[in-house]
């Protein structure tokens, strides 16, 4: 179905605007994706596309036209509309004219032990920038995805899916109780590695094993005793300098790319 | 001298609000730091604090206590406020009741030359968290400080300082246009390794000197070929996966802590 909608207080207008509260996003378990490369990968990977919004005045990309040409508006809603339409929910200044209302995708934690890997465990991460990057980072070493434990952020947050430039479509996210995840890693043994400030072997000198959890703290805290019991391995990062921690996406990606080199054979 | 204002109308309360923008920050060369472990750090390595805010009512630790208590007011101003006005001008939410105004130290380019050792630097760089989180790790991996070229957004600001945990007092500041860096280059010869997404040797596999500059590209435009053309060596971060970029502040780690783990030999 194409449709014309011409005015910023249309109902459908309105609840595209109300994805950016988590309360809405949770609800109707969608999300907000603005631009032409994020909404290519949506695309790209066969997401649930809902709505495709865009605004020819602004959309001035190739590339872009092409994804709203061979959109299938057979299921799913393509939406023209207006220039100030467009700017009323869009997130960026100087907006190129492209968005996309996406079904959410969550996967169980039986996905582990299907797909194998290298995944990221995440407790309690509050920055949805952070999140993002990791998930980005993620996708660069081939990582598989990212478990999300107690109280997290948001994946779908719009600076989650800004920050992720796209990897929140090809990573799988999984969402579980600290509860939950030690009872399923006690049942499956898959490999779990936790990253510590602290006394442990140099995150350089461990061996990985081909399939593993990167276990990660939250930012405020880091990894609490009762992850670290159920870690088989637990590595840190040696510093010097006068700060005592890294950010929570830095961190991450550091040791995923040492095992990222390791698994390649990089000369060293 | 110690000051009690009651009044968040006072003015200089109202010119500590103002440091939020960037004009006043360039106009007043001073900013704004919040937060015990931000305040200890500046006077811990004896930065220029003009003036040391506390409200009694917020400040409930003993080393918080002890900066207030240790800090020489016989030329700089001690401010005591009330919960209230303390919030009117906090960044945080739940604040620890402790904040300064620090004057800015910048370096010129030839401290380069006078101090050697580990360097970053950025060109046009936009996201002040991303800044701040470069900061961070370079004092982490015993960096000597940051370069800023050309158009940059400014370390001083609230979220780049936040982002730095404290490094913005531990690392040396320089602030170049392109040309002037570009003929300091020229006449200085201090080796400069540029990274750049594409085809170069894997910064797994280069040797860094001891005395080197770190270059990185913006964010949106990565290394331009003026910034290639004077670099020694190129580097690249090689990648799986569908993006093809990772976030600024994490390519910039993780190639300085590959620089650090090569000076440090560790076991590999």
């Amino acid at each position: 179905m194409i449709q014309t909608i011409t005015s910023a207080s249309n109902p459908l207008i309105k609840s595209i605007k109300k994805l950016k509260s988590k309360k809405m996003r949770e609800e109707t378990q969608t999300f907000y994706v603005e631009g032409i490369r994020a909404v290519g990968e949506a695309l790209r990977t066969n997401q649930e596309v809902l709505h495709l919004i865009y605004c020819p005045e602004l959309l001035d990309s190739d590339y872009g036209n092409q994804l709203i040409q061979t959109f299938d508006e057979s299921s799913n809603v393509l939406i023209n509309v207006p220039r100030d339409v467009f700017k009323s929910f869009a997130l960026k200044d100087g907006p190129q004219g492209i968005a996309a209302v996406v079904r959410q995708q969550w996967s169980p934690l039986e996905m582990i032990n299907k797909v194998g890997g290298l995944w990221i465990g995440l407790d309690s991460v509050q920055d949805p920038g952070n999140l993002g990057a990791i998930l980005r980072s993620s996708d660069a070493v081939g990582g598989k995805g990212i478990i999300l434990l107690d109280d997290t952020t948001d994946p779908f947050h719009p600076s989650s899916v800004r920050a992720s430039t796209g990897a929140i479509f090809t990573q799988k996210i999984i969402k579980a109780s600290f509860e939950k995840f030690s009872l399923w890693k006690s049942e499956s043994y898959f490999p779990l590695i936790g990253t510590y400030c602290g006394d442990a072997i140099s995150y350089r000198s461990y061996n990985y094993p081909e399939n593993m959890i990167l276990l990660m703290g939250s930012e405020q805290k880091g990894l609490q005793s009762e992850h670290l019991e159920i870690c088989d391995e637990v590595v840190t990062i040696p510093m010097s300098g006068n700060v005592d921690s890294l950010n929570l996406s830095i961190a991450a990606s550091i040791v995923m790319f040492e095992i990222y080199a390791q698994k390649r054979d990089y000369p060293k």
